[in-house]
């Protein structure tokens, strides 16, 4: 069986929410452990990963030095992320497959993921990222080209567009690795956005992707069985936080979609994922949203919200 | 052929030295178009590439938030610009390709250097990075478990541990990647410096990894025919800056050995490449020190110095 996860921020930051790199570290390195049980089992395995709280650090470090040294574009935020979360990931699953006795076989790849140019996004940026600053603080960085917004007491926040991901420009070297036996770390971070001019060149751009998203077309383009999107429930839940909660277990496309339609999922949290599920089900595979820590049975149908068409 | 290229400094930052993003960008474009006609006929390329000045940036952006953002170590550093020199690379040898009729297989790997954790280096630091600072700030970083010098009248800064490259660890991956057709970029900036723990973990450490004395290790691992170390001149050079100034050609091991003993190659420019050269002809290759411009003809024997045993 081949498998992507899909990792969440709770597998790689600190459970108040902090990205020190010890904590990444930490983070990363429990998360290993069910992934590394997966491969001991004989599934090829892809890994994803958020990168929120790793961009929102390098935002305030392009902030804070910005008259020293300009700032850096979110393709290259997170581009950066890629390596060093990459990076962990590599070591630490090194590690947790050496004491499964199996082969390090372990890569990441840098990663791109096309969007449209004309995605209308682009045109009316609203995705929040980064820390409020003041108005003159937010200023400065509007001089760099960005747009930051007032929002009120809090101060200003900078918004950026969340276009749509049409394909994983570097699945098929994923793919590749994959043949070759390796466990392979791809689009994290929902891929490095770039656009394709109409010369032909690629080029990237100022924008994040919704890592889920990210994930239902790359689990395609992939061909993978199983979708697992990894987040720190064991299930999606209908009627969360009311007295009447109940946890969803298999479930059909038509009726998780009628469930959302029905505001049953938050738009920041598990609606993007609900999303990300229904289109990988929708294209014929099976699609999982659990918590690392049901992993195993999650893949084996006996926990987690199972999504079929 | 199975080649290796060494990208230096000129092949990635303005000619001032600048590393801005658009400068990057405009150096990488231009370096990308000797490197794909060698693609184009036919030869498997990998590539690997330096970054200082990169780090240089990074090390400011650190020191100028270490109170709102911890700053994070070397490792991550070199991490996150193999993250943005690889996406520079992917972007601008797809379209460098394009325009030749190849179809686009490129790859860029997160990739790590093996380091003994009993290297002599990391007991005495010696390699200067980043820029001098006054020493109230310097302290800042002692602070931060950072090694800093009084340097006199320029001020402090900061030194640390270039150990010896032992073994890259994702050459298996590139490996797996040249053998599915893909040009590779692996063990950018000398690969991101790990060391073996007694318990058997990998962990990142503070340190850089000269980037030549790397590419010879990985040209071995890869089995290359032709390492090539490209420079800013066409060949090294007999009595640099003296009236009897001559180009090195074709040369064995032993003649570059004596001549670098003889104190023809400065330490902080030549010195390396030309040891790097020589240690991949010792173990059997050929080496070639040369400029992009002259890279084809090198290749062939019509340029550049070529080095074997």
């Amino acid at each position: 069986m081949r498998v992507l996860i899909a990792l969440g921020g709770n597998a790689m930051t600190a459970p108040d929410g902090s990205a020190r790199q010890e904590h990444q570290r930490a983070a990363i390195t429990e998360a290993m452990e069910p992934v590394a049980d997966v491969v001991a089992a004989g599934d090829q395995v892809v890994l994803t990963h958020g990168n929120g709280p790793q961009v929102g650090n390098l935002l305030v470090k392009n902030e804070l030095s910005a008259a020293v040294v300009p700032p850096v574009s979110l393709d290259w935020c997170g581009a950066q992320t890629q390596g060093t979360i990459g990076l962990l990931i590599l070591n630490a699953l090194d590690a947790a497959l050496a004491r499964r006795d199996r082969p390090a076989r372990v890569a990441a790849l840098v990663s791109r993921t096309l969007v449209a140019a004309d995605d209308p996004h682009f045109a009316a940026p609203t995705k929040p990222i980064g820390r409020y600053l003041p108005e003159p603080e937010a200023r400065v960085m509007v001089e760099h080209g960005q747009t930051w917004q007032d929002r009120g007491e809090r101060g200003w926040r900078r918004v950026v567009a969340s276009p749509e991901p049409i394909e994983s420009l570097d699945a098929p070297a994923a793919a590749a690795l994959l043949d070759a036996g390796y466990v392979v770390t791809c689009s994290g971070g929902g891929g490095i956005p770039v656009v394709r001019d109409p010369d032909g060149r690629l080029r990237g751009v100022e924008a994040v992707i919704d890592k889920d998203l990210t994930a239902a077309v790359l689990a395609r383009q992939l061909g993978v069985d199983a979708l697992v999107i990894a987040t720190d429930v064991e299930a999606a839940v209908v009627g969360f936080g009311t007295p009447d909660a109940r946890a969803i277990g298999a479930v059909t496309v038509d009726r998780l979609r009628a469930l959302a339609a029905d505001g049953n999922f938050a738009g920041g949290s598990m609606g993007p994922k609900v999303e990300a599920a229904c289109r990988f089900a929708e294209a014929g595979g099976r699609a999982v949203i659990t918590s690392l820590h049901h992993l195993g049975p999650a893949l084996r149908g006996g926990a987690g919200t199972v999504v079929t068409y």
